[in-house]
């Protein structure tokens, strides 16, 4: 039997050839590791075009670790962090700062709005005490992409150091150094850049990251030891996921090999625009309007149909060898659809045609009710 | 060309069926994937008799993580931890915990000598506010086995809680909850169970669990909340390295038809008499005595001949095909040999010519000396 295709934020469907990578097992202090670390390390700081400004941190562990890592490292211990919130990982941010005891102030903009520029800027007026704003590009839980670059701008200009959660949107989405001030990028191994789960990474400049020793509170998470004993060694401080970063140079290969960032892009908007056209002919509305859906994921509002219920869509996707995901909006039954692993039109046709099938057999010959 | 052999502490060689395993894509959020983490942690109980009173608790991130999480979790933010520290990794307890902010004592060995339990004794009965005890069962950095179970009596006599970091013991050497009282043992996927590296877990008293909600210091190695959500949705928390978490539970199918705990420790000990026997037939002395000697990972004093040095041993050996780790003790110059992962007494022999060889080479027709 086939795998069935995820359709979710991730852990994502990978190639053969990512997978293939992980059948080899590598010593964490062997110089061959550590010239596959450097080199993916290397990679990851092009793709936000950091050049020698800089550098690279990988994290054992899921990406909201490498997150917590970034800002337990680059938040001084007296710092003030403003979190612009419009979603879960919005939430969580702000969530995993209050756990580590620093001080905090949150922007919420609501589930359904992106962050507004114009707020944030009278924010960190009124307030001087904001060190750092921490802002999440992509807000996977709604699919949302947020106005990173305007954000930036706001945020340089009132003298702050920005953090951005890229999680969904690294590899993809335009974020260059060239054109933003930020202080750090965090990303994971999982989502565009499709390879398997395991490590996260923080794309850091490295006089940040250097001032930063001592913030940590915690040993593991501490992001300026990790990369200190790094730039020493070559080694990971504490053991590495070894076949999880075999797979993320492996699924780096694939990257370049498909353009890169742009190349990437064209599929997943492709992905994208496919499935909203498809849900669109099964009578399916997306909860976004166009202009603020990332081509990450798509949540869709649930068919107001007295038959509907997800668990059952999502068995019968299953079924047919397609996994959905949840909604994980507050006010609004929704499902979720994602556009991004190694799946193109074909997986996205087949996605298409569970759903319009499982609907069917849910509505016993009915259409979904539009609503 | 075949993979070198991993004669080190972790990560190890690890059977083609473990890592064939990894050729799966799994939802993090799906049912499937839900019973095949549910499986690995009924599992890990079970290994340490653990009973309905002991839970599971796997944790993203590398054996260190865990280490914290079960730390940072268990110990109340007014506890105190006594370390009992004999190397490498019972200062990395100390250091975590010190970094956390928590109130710490250590009792420091030396690297040359086991915990003595009667020390131990006497530390509790003097420190009236040190309400936990932590302890490095097998202390990786020389091999050396501590009296688990002496301490453990010591740690219960005077009405203290235990924690376990059993890293390189777990799953081959004696440790039972029917033997010995714990509030958590400590181990990860890649060590004796010959899994692929990328989680870590913790097997805690259920109820120690349950009322340590809002220690933790940190929201990704909050033990208690992954516990709880885990509970409640059969899912982990944050993304779960999949393949990693598939891998295990491979290996853990080799481990039981291995005859579990006891075929497993029969290998080990088997590789490790091997080891030691041929080590000697090259004039090579080990660290330790027997009785304190691990069957996990061999510390050989260094060879006095002025023709000795690591770096160049290690090159000839991997150009062999064997990958030797390098010494971790402060005043002797050492190196090691680990005897433990998917190897056998073929690997075993083979590490043992290779380094004959090399030592040969590097002598130049000398044998090595004695120390």
């Amino acid at each position: 039997m086939r795998d069935p295709i995820l359709l979710t934020p991730g852990p994502l469907t990978t190639s053969l050839a990512t997978k293939v990578a992980m059948l080899n097992d590598w010593g964490s202090w062997d110089a061959e590791f550590n010239a596959l670390t450097a080199g993916v390390c290397r990679r990851l700081v092009a793709i936000v075009d950091g050049g020698a400004g800089f550098v690279c941190v990988p994290m054992q562990g899921s990406g909201t670790y490498a997150v917590e890592a970034a800002i337990g490292t680059l938040l001084p211990r007296d710092g003030k962090l403003l979190v612009l919130v419009n979603g879960a990982y919005g939430e969580r941010m702000a969530k995993l700062t209050r756990t580590m005891g620093r001080a905090l102030s949150v922007l919420d903009f609501g589930e359904t709005h992106p962050v507004e520029p114009a707020q944030v800027a009278a924010a960190l007026a009124t307030d001087p005490a904001i060190t750092h704003v921490g802002v999440i590009h992509c807000e996977t839980s709604t699919g949302m992409l947020n106005p990173l670059e305007e954000v930036a701008r706001v945020v340089e200009a009132a003298g702050r150091r920005l953090i951005v959660d890229a999680m969904s949107s690294f590899g993809v989405l335009p974020l260059s150094a060239r054109d933003l001030a930020f202080d750090a990028v965090i990303a994971s191994s999982n989502k565009a850049l499709e390879g398997v789960p395991g490590m996260g990474f923080v794309l850091a400049r490295k006089d940040a990251l250097l001032a930063a020793k001592g913030n940590a509170h915690s040993l593991s998470l501490d992001l300026h030891d990790q990369f200190v004993y790094m730039s020493e060694t070559g080694r990971w401080r504490y053991t590495p996921p070894t076949h999880v970063v075999a797979a993320l140079a492996a699924a780096l290969d694939q990257y370049d090999a498909e353009g890169g960032r742009l190349g990437r892009l064209a599929r997943y908007e492709g992905n994208c625009a496919r499935l909203l056209a498809g849900l669109a002919a099964l009578g399916l509305k997306p909860f976004l309007p166009s202009a603020l859906q990332a081509p990450v994921i798509v949540t869709v509002l649930a068919p107001s149909h007295p038959g509907y219920a997800f668990p059952e869509l999502y068995e019968r996707a299953k079924a047919s060898g397609f996994i959905l995901y949840p909604g994980k909006l507050t006010e609004l039954d929704t499902f979720r659809v994602g556009c991004i692993g190694a799946i193109g039109s074909a997986e996205i046709d087949g996605a298409l045609a569970a759903i319009g099938q499982a609907l069917g057999a849910m509505f016993s010959d009915t259409q979904p009710d539009q609503r």
